[in-house]
């Protein structure tokens, strides 16, 4: 087997993460215990990551001095958010700098239009969608899909933000002005009414080399993730035609690291992708404790060129619950006492300075020897846990 | 039940370790999980838990002023050696701040001999031991319990460092010079000969609460913890009768936090307590991956007055393997990429800013559905991971 630069530089590998929320935190803890050193790049103080860190460098992601001042920092960038720009990414790499994902990956997901197109183009199935660059092609995609539609930004979108449901040609005006479609680039998407939503989480190394993490089935709850299921429990077919399904994408669009892929199974039992994130996934949090090596861990691996780890199952079943801010408050949590009188349930502080409505604060795992096992477990520790009330 | 002052605060608690190597920086891991925040305070540059708190107070550990001004900075103080100078520890407790375990409980503990005269008072059994002032005593302790005895400095000793075995009155004069008797107190103990090295982690709540991990064979070699066996995979009336010692240990000395206790089977099959530490334990970090809640993580739920977690193991068997250095080189190993293709090897590196012979530089876990299996796969890990040597 051949040696990577880091073993051989006689030193730890240093990591840079732009961004410093959970994500980067859950990584830079992967990472130390493999014995690297870490920096991050982020714009607010007391960021979950900041805690973690030996370095913090405070500047705007999208800044390309920022960039590489990080970057000169350290032996290789990554990042924990699809939102920094694809262009000044490529600055970094223009410099010599190595960034995993590239920004070529970064550029193809953060347009969910170039991002469904590179899916159709690598044979993938998808829900059909169509570019509107105006209110016509809005009209025009309603006729050829059927109504209701979705109206979708390309850029910037998440749980649920970035996105309308056209529900006729009467309402396309009302989509248009909330999305502001004459200052941002939207497309339209068939609705697509689905059995279930499921995710994988793939990792792929920089020699192409795959991981795959078992299909989990996803709940969401006001459009952002509330719960995974892991496995999730469909026939072998189906769960089969998804890991294939997730692997051959990562790989169209040429990633390195750990990617969520979220999935809609439609009541024909068919898999379209829905949506991938080129990092380290809230459905992938189970793997932490329920999987032999995390998605943190694999990320971490695959962008210093290291062999990925077994993602094997370390029991039957493995279910997260996220936990959301009630409202404004700290960022601790009531009810943490009652919580950890749960035997087995692995609770996850993300130490954020504030909670917020619907601000992701936390999540706990628990195993189990079945799904309903595990998911009784992690919602009687869950439901103790309130941000903000008080 | 009642909520802990840490609920009503509003904000993380913060715990200040006084020491930063790499038991503090695994403390430090299971901390942060829970959302706390932490500072430590650390002689050196560059401890492995300096890469991992958010406050590092550079300092020495037995200067009460520098102890004073940890505490200043954190909720709760704890420790991750038992060489803290006791007296120093009581006067931060005197002016108010809260430590676990306490002063008193290190006085007993870092003291050899009157902890083994705790462990006598408490009706556990030891191997024979005797205060040994000066020479004569010698001579008399093998009068009494034969020869060999084993001579030992009642301070600071640790990996078989302070130890010197006499093999007749003869030697008494060579081990008296090398333990440099006339300025340390030494203490005479029977030699043991012993069939097996057992040890158990238990944690102790501030109320007294007890948690119990399951009783591990230790494996040791030039007198450092070479491996750890979980679970021993004695009898059940050998496994209870060392669980019941265990614990009463912990409680003779009102320990709070997780404690390691080293005991000997004798070849009659009798538990002998051999030694307490007032800290997490080498023979412990197979907890990590291994049971539900690992040592670490108990340490802060107990210094923290919040319920223990479960001890449960997570697989039925876990073997640890430590990772010593070999000789003087960078911190991180050769062999990585080999050691990280074994699949479900968990691999820890310390940080550490430099290797030397026989530093505690990682260790690597794997379970297994018998000891037999998780110790084939560590060792396979372990076995391409070398510090040092190049």
């Amino acid at each position: 087997m051949q040696e990577t630069p880091f073993q051989t530089i006689g030193r730890a590998p240093r990591i840079g993460i732009i961004g410093g929320g959970q994500l980067a935190r859950m990584t830079a803890g992967a990472a130390l215990q493999l014995g690297c050193e870490l920096a991050i790049l982020e714009r607010s103080e007391g960021a979950p990551a900041s805690r973690i860190v030996a370095e913090v460098i405070h500047g705007d992601w999208d800044d390309p001095k920022m960039l590489l001042k990080l970057a000169s920092r350290v032996d290789v960038l990554t990042l924990e958010n699809e939102f920094v720009d694809a262009n000044s990414l490529a600055k970094v790499e223009d410099a010599g700098h190595k960034l995993w994902p590239t920004s070529a990956t970064m550029r193809l997901i953060q347009d969910k239009l170039l991002q469904k197109e590179a899916m159709a183009k690598a044979g993938l199935k998808t829900a059909r969608f169509k570019a509107t660059p105006n209110r016509e092609a809005v009209a025009e995609a309603g006729a050829e899909f059927g109504w209701p539609l979705v109206l979708k930004a390309r850029r910037n979108g998440y749980d649920g933000k970035g996105n309308h449901t056209v529900r006729s040609e009467k309402d396309i005006e009302e989509a248009w002005t909330a999305l502001r479609g004459d200052s941002n680039g939207l497309y339209a998407e068939e609705f697509c009414p689905f059995a279930a939503e499921l995710a994988i989480i793939v990792t792929r190394a920089r020699n192409g080399e795959l991981a795959v993490y078992p299909l989990v089935e996803s709940v969401q709850k006001n459009h952002i993730c509330h719960l995974t299921k892991a496995p999730a429990g469909h026939p072998e077919d189906v769960t089969r035609k998804a890991m294939e399904a997730a692997q051959r994408a990562i790989s169209a669009i040429e990633g390195v690291g750990s990617f969520g892929v979220e999935m809609f199974l439609t009541r024909g039992n068919e898999i379209l992708i829905n949506e991938l994130a080129p990092r380290v996934h809230n459905t992938g949090h189970y793997t932490i404790e329920g999987c032999e090596c995390s998605q943190f861990e694999n990320h971490v691996r695959a962008i210093l060129g290291w062999p990925l780890g077994s993602t094997r199952m370390t029991a039957p079943a493995a279910v997260m619950v996220n936990l959301l801010g009630d409202s404004k408050g700290p960022g601790m949590p009531s009810g943490l006492t009652n919580a950890l009188s749960v035997p087995g349930a692995y609770i996850h502080i993300y130490g954020k300075t504030s909670s917020n409505k619907g601000r992701k604060m936390g999540h706990v795992t628990a195993l189990g020897s079945s799904v309903e096992e595990a998911l009784a477990k992690a919602q009687r520790a869950a439901e103790y846990l309130k941000f903000g009330q008080s």
